[in-house]
């Protein structure tokens, strides 16, 4: 068994010093103003132990890791009837591209890329009553946690410059893969964009998928069979153009956030989150990155 | 401890009355004279027990598993550097298409499609003294079976009709990604397709990445990190477009060919080999795919 | 001189007779509803003598040969600046690809595509003062015909359905390429194709680009090189991905709609307007491509 | 009537001061060694009589041009079963692009782009009995002129470092649309490039084309009809993905090779031809593409 606390405590004190933190994303001010020296790593093992190492309380906008969120709870409620609407498949495409999309008629390559979350927002606000209160009130319940919330900044931000996602949004539409209206279903995901969460808020969310389903208080969220596959895609397509070199160096599955934010699981061992605002040149956070590779060489926890 | 006989032996009662069987490749008549009612598996234990059901003695043509072999052996011989002339993402694409290829100045997505398979071909040609000759010893050796051979009625069918891949390779030389002539290169390429094994010796063959880049003797091969990396390129990238899918309803890291042959591995656990000659729409085996679906579902082991 | 009048009527009576006249556009109730039977031909000779055969004083919906007359008004506005903001090759793609637009960074191919006439759209926006207004003002003066009026429930449709468009505008929105608001500029675009006119106008109003930039009255619009580019334009990219077909077939520089209707001009001598609502594959009217053909075959007038 | 001869002795004159030239072909050693300081245009008009300023004698690869002459004579034994084989439409793309082939399943866009002059090579190897010989004679026989011939070091070059054109013929193959060996039709191509010829001997061939399909003896070559097609597709397809811009800023249907030269025809007028070795960034001559604007806008003749 490896211990975590040291494993955490070195790479928390190499990401200290790294020069090269990468650059943080500008395209909002909210965004834009994180301060780059932050780095936090929370881990929670299978028996619930939580590990911390630098700034795991501090809280930053998930992103897209949202868009796991939202496919776990898409899928719970209409289940394999999912895929008619997106595929499983990894884009091979930096995460905003349209060709692809328009090629293969409205349907998205896979739920963790902008367009296909789009289309997954748009399957929650058909199937729920409120939808962006129901989201919230679904993460607050597997997190354990009723202070997570929208930034309510962020989703206004977003809406006033995201015209690349009303753009898909709208392509998507054309080809019928979109049941409201184009508005809706954008405010609706631009505010799961703007979760607010630390490094261990992530951590307890993220147990779910790698306690087969189940979160802390073992109340079951998916069956064994849907966290597999859930887990399965986040392997496949949670790095857009980069997915296949994080399974190549870090081997788990995973998804990262422009916010700076990367989640992983290790089914029935831990699941973890790191944070670090400075991205790579494909948009993932560089330290997190760095950080996720150096957990797994030094646990030797790798699902391969 | 799953009864993996049981288990092997219910699919192969299943892939047996199956009606349908998809379609034999049919673009070489080596391939289309395939008997579409065969049907085997046989799976290696960690502790070298072999389970095995159905034609698992009879050989066919492994074709693009062949890819794991020579990725294996030219990342031994090459380690990091290899990556500098072919990368680790999923191709996004079928199997056979160029367009990528052009797009991204002729550095393939990856070594397990065509074009990828013909650099790490153009790799050993480089630095192998005999090229054809120490592959096949090189394979032998893995499988502790000195009968492995190539069929070179296959090799030289392939080498008639291979016009796609006579585009990629020239393709690839354009952009000076290719060291030695093309005739050369594809000579080697479509042997390695050709080599002709059976269910059992791939199980063994593949025996090295299930554990830990040693073979049933346990020589060692591969460093664990070079296995583990090997295994996230199958994971990523082992069936073309079909790839997200067969991580999401196998969830284990595999490569397909398209005499019907499929391998897998479970880290630690097992490697497997199914065979049956009728393909799906994508060029993978139907059945093939079936029983491994079936196989990871009843034993409960998938790697997520 | 070719006897312009027997000429159409033979076309005409040939037209009337033809069993396959195409499927008449059916995205919105407003063109779906035009009689497929109606054909008009009218052609206006550079002494300002007009030739009609059929259903010439019939209007209909001009839809994307409205393109050609707010590319002229911006080129007027603006002169070769434009083309900063939009090319001048053909797309080599159907009319309403994106792929080539995120490709090329938000910078249409040419004004003749969606794409491209809504950047146009976009210049007009920030040049007049009544954009819509003004526009048809433009329009009625150079037809020397002040009836010439939008049809408002074509431009409402439009708007209800044009989520193609609607992409496309926030797609070269997303690339810095468009200074109004999304809405705004689809609004004056969606006006701008609900012209309603018939060929007899149709023919007044492109005699402009077939007399060196005068209208019938010898106002100057255009200077004779800003003529020449238009044509050249027109000739290029006037049929989308049919436009080599129409230069090989016709020979004239031209610009077709999904209403069914089709311009023609050539420089020095005559322009020309045909109109049928039955399409083609590629959405151009079929018999009117036929008629065209036929006049240029006939009277022996092409410009290759 | 212009003054031809003053217009291109001013266009000589400029050229020769012109500081920035383009840069020449570098990728065989036959056009890398080109005086990029010579410069020459000659022009036959309608009544036979020629003018030229530079070095008109100077022969040169004609490269690219040829593949007018190529087309003029298959169009010439097969008519319009021709375009079975390749389209008439522009391709919107760079000049050696595979992706489109691939797309549009081995049917090239058209004939003036390298896959489609492979497959017009391709049709003359079927049809002539000795194909090289036989082209040879028939660009003799339109141009009056026995010396022309084969550069055969460069064809010989061509063919050793043409490995685009190898991966574009193995496509086209692969999709069935060549009937003959790659090596056979790839011989073929690179001996029609390498045809060595004068700005003067291009005048008199291509006064074909401006003349109704009559060489200046009056022989006839191809009727009317297929005359104005040929010129329809040089305006469309003449330049690669600078086509647009050709017709926009020149107005004339024509062709340019990489070897430096520029051949362009008025219907009815004219032939002309310029050369200088110096290329832009599209691949077509620097001072030729400037030579051939100030001849239209000086002499007021376009097409448009």
């Amino acid at each position: 068994m490896p211990e975590f606390q040291n494993i955490l405590d070195n790479i928390c004190a190499q990401a200290k010093t790294t020069h090269d933190k990468g650059k943080v994303a500008s395209y909002i001010p909210q965004l834009a103003c994180m301060d780059i020296n932050k780095f936090g790593i929370a881990l929670l093992d299978q028996n619930g132990v939580l590990y911390s190492a630098g700034d795991t309380k501090d809280k930053f906008s998930i992103q897209s890791i949202s868009k796991v969120l939202t496919l776990s709870l898409a899928f719970e409620l209409l289940g394999e009837q999912l895929w008619n609407r997106v595929g499983v498949e990894p884009s091979g495409d930096p995460f905003n591209h349209l060709s692809l999309l328009e090629q293969e008629n409205g349907k998205p390559r896979n739920p963790l890329i902008n367009a296909g979350a789009i289309v997954v927002a748009d399957v929650l606000v058909s199937q729920l009553r409120n939808p962006k209160q129901d989201l919230l009130e679904y993460v607050r319940k597997i997190a354990h946690d009723p202070t997570i919330a929208y930034d309510k900044s962020v989703a206004k931000s977003e809406k006033e410059t995201g015209f690349r996602n009303y753009a898909a949004a709208y392509l998507i539409k054309s080809f019928g893969n979109l049941e409201n209206e184009v508005e809706t279903v954008l405010d609706f995901y631009f505010h799961q964009c703007s979760l607010s969460m630390s490094c261990e808020q992530l951590a307890y969310t993220f147990y779910v998928f790698a306690n087969r389903g189940k979160c802390l208080k073992q109340t079951s969220y998916l069956n064994l069979s849907q966290v597999k596959r859930i887990n399965a895609i986040m392997l496949s397509c949670g790095f857009y153009d980069e997915a296949g070199e994080f399974a190549y160096e870090v081997g788990l599955p995973g998804k990262s956030g422009v916010g700076g934010g990367i989640v992983a699981v290790h089914p029935n061992s831990f699941s973890v989150a790191a944070w670090s605002p400075g991205l790579n040149e494909k948009g993932n956070s560089k330290l997190g990155l760095q950080a996720l590779e150096k957990l797994t060489t030094e646990s030797g926890l790798s699902i391969f």
